[in-house]
């Protein structure tokens, strides 16, 4: 396996998934996704984005309970339970000391992989 | 770096934006971006969705003149200009070969990382 993507350090990849109304599950967008989103691209560029750094929003990442959801590539780190103000923890841990914020970490029992 | 995914074994990320129709430029989206993922979810379960394979439609994924683009994670492969004729192909080159499809991968002077 010959990958093309040396140059990306962290792709930080969030859920912003969007459900119908009246969907029995919990939709990460609405709460927090989109600004948990947002949080990341404002806090990589106040390090002056990095180039290697790159912030995607997703579709459903599962699993929607414990959302809202994220994970970390290539290293793949998921975190559940994420709030806008959990994102500067997240990017220091990442970029500065290249660790986990093990209190997000999302727990393994409740994965669906 | 202590990951929580060793479980996952191919995550598949297909940009699937869409921008609003007054954009200069093109959405992977209506491309071909969302049947991209259909396809995928289909080559997959022909396989009886191993658990460890993830499907994910995503936000813009950049570079967007040479979508519909789609990344390959743990691995970091990056591939453009796809359609929805390719999935087959990819899908048995990485589920089944562990190689990637080199006529497709995303050429590196096109790269905005």
């Amino acid at each position: 396996m010959k990958p093309n993507s040396h140059n990306i350090q962290y792709h930080f990849l969030i859920c912003g998934n969007m459900r119908p109304e009246d969907s029995p599950l919990p939709s990460c967008g609405p709460r927090g996704g989109s600004a948990i989103a947002d949080a990341f691209r404002a806090a990589i560029a106040r390090r002056g984005w990095p180039a290697r750094v790159k912030v995607t929003a997703t579709g459903c990442l599962t699993p929607c309970l414990i959302g809202p959801n994220l994970v970390v590539y290539p290293e793949g780190v998921w975190y559940s339970g994420v709030s806008p103000s959990d994102v500067e923890e997240i990017v220091a841990t990442h970029l500065d000391r290249g660790a986990v914020v093990e209190r997000l970490l999302m727990p393994k029992e409740a994965r669906l992989w």
